[in-house]
């Protein structure tokens, strides 16, 4: 890849904002190669051959709510802009998946690379994603979109070569942990513990995403379709959520040392693809509290692995993102 | 790298057994590039241009307890023989590191890669190591050095570019940790749980490198060197092992809900490179039990990440060590 690397960023929420400020500081503090060459909100973007002077759009961003042009839309920005990569953070609508999988098809068509957080194109279109990105000789990377900060996708898809994964089991809903978490350690009911989720931004205000297992299974599929080489949907799916959940159930579950967790489960081999609440033992490495996320595999030569750590926010997806930059640009020469 | 690749496996212990057995295995089932060109006991060795035929080896070996000819030996195969890959897998001597360092250098200076599971020639001479690797132009990989099958280092170089990791914090030694688990969970005295240990394998006739420490210490200054940049030994730690911790301590620790563990700790920013026992709620993610090992890292974008799984026990460490031949396939063309 050439010595400077255009940075394209599509969505200027919380990770947007993440990610153009943490390339920003690397470039001033560590003279990486980023640029951050073209930047959209939802009412305006803005273009610089040399570069954005991030300070500068983002204190306009404060002031009048647009970073920059009005006249400029995120289209315009995939469709035009100079970029070597383009990273997708627009809001996630999972059902459609557009406008994100749109902008991805046209940056992949262009001979640009994509790194997205966002589940929809993800869950949905990958195949045709994957091979249009083949086709041209780019990469799309998604570390983003299941379980945050772990580099799940990272470790199975490079770490672990030569291993078979024989299953895979996950918290893969920091909501629904956290509410959980918080039934079995305070006593609450569900509704109480939903309140509270609420209150502390862990949940949206219809949190049916989140309590129905919808979420988590979209993570499933993902992993599903990406690392197994599966090719299912949602409706392939047996989802059950924690909405029916009782404080009564926890408490019974407590008695004997245990506490109940919403699980993903892949097993390849018999096409079991799953998300339910389990009993599981308090000392079980799954159990892990509040709104963290965890992960473990099941392989033949490496026995049991486990990974833990924050399943959402905005500087754990910032990671994740940045994390696919650096692959980008190591693995392109 | 060329479509065959030869590998030269020295030591057919339980680790290299298994790496000879999984990479024929391969071979057979998922017709991989690989071929055993050459392989080593401590009593023979045996080459074989175009491949050596596993199962027929290994009768033989069982038959007189030599893998090959008595006339040949592990240094005329590291010289001598034809190879890409050297897998060294000899027996560790953590003190002098030889005759594991004389190898791996023969090795990397005919412009070999090298995998090694010896902790050895890691811990003292990582610096000279790689300097002479770079100047080969070939790789030098030690997953299996460090927490088994946990791919830690794959994880640390790799997967989370773009983050600082402020400190990490691991149970690096399984032996000390199924002791103190057995002390924890059955009052058992440390003698009773040490005795336990030796009779399961989990430790030596003499223990004295894992329950005082020196071992997960080992693994620190591997962590220190290669992850961080460091310059360290043994000589530069402060190490206290667990052969002094009480049953009535841990009968203490847990009418707090809380027991001990025995935690290696580096904090890069302030040279801190530490081996002790902690005193930790139950809750902890690093409190695992048994033989496991686990690691915590700190960063300030993921935030804080856990990595749980088993810490040796030769499938583990085949799997490292396979991960390591597939990357060095992978990025070297």
């Amino acid at each position: 890849m050439k010595s400077q690397v255009r940075i394209a960023v599509i969505g200027l929420g919380a990770v947007g904002r993440g990610v153009v400020t943490t390339l920003e500081r690397m470039q001033r503090e560590e003279d990486s190669p980023f640029i951050i060459s073209a930047i959209s909100d939802s009412k305006s973007a803005l273009i610089a051959q040399d570069g954005i002077d991030v300070a500068a759009m983002l204190a306009r961003k404060a002031e009048n709510g647009m970073c920059g042009d009005p006249a400029l839309h995120s289209k315009d920005i995939v469709k035009d802009a100079p970029y070597d990569i383009l990273v997708e953070a627009s809001p996630t609508d999972v059902l459609s998946a557009e406008p994100a999988t749109e902008y991805i098809k046209t940056a992949l068509s262009r001979g640009a690379h994509v790194v997205t957080s966002n589940k929809g194109p993800i869950a949905l279109y990958y195949q045709e994603l994957s091979a249009l990105a083949r086709e041209h000789a780019v990469s799309l990377r998604y570390e983003a979109t299941v379980a945050g900060a772990i580099p799940i996708l990272h470790v199975l898809e490079h770490d672990l070569t030569g291993n078979k994964i024989h299953a895979l089991y996950g918290i893969l809903n920091g909501t629904c942990n956290y509410i959980l978490t918080r039934m079995s350690e305070e006593g609450l009911t569900y509704l109480q513990a939903l309140e509270e989720a609420r209150k502390l931004g862990y949940a949206e205000a219809d949190p049916s995403a989140d309590v129905k297992g919808t979420d988590a299974a979209t993570k499933v599929v993902i992993l599903a379709n990406t690392i197994f080489g599966k090719s299912i949907s949602l409706n392939d799916m047996s989802i059950t959520g924690i909405d029916n959940i009782t404080d009564d159930a926890l408490r019974l579950a407590a008695g004997h040392d245990s506490t109940i967790r919403l699980i993903g489960e892949i097993i390849p081999e018999k096409n079991i693809y799953r998300v339910s609440p389990h009993i599981l033992p308090k000392s079980h490495p799954l159990v892990v509290n509040g709104s963290l996320n965890a992960i473990t595999i099941k392989t033949d030569l490496a026995g049991d692995l486990t990974f833990i750590g924050k399943g959402a926010g905005s500087l754990e997806t910032t990671s994740a993102i940045i994390s696919d930059i650096f692959y980008i640009v190591k693995h392109t020469r």
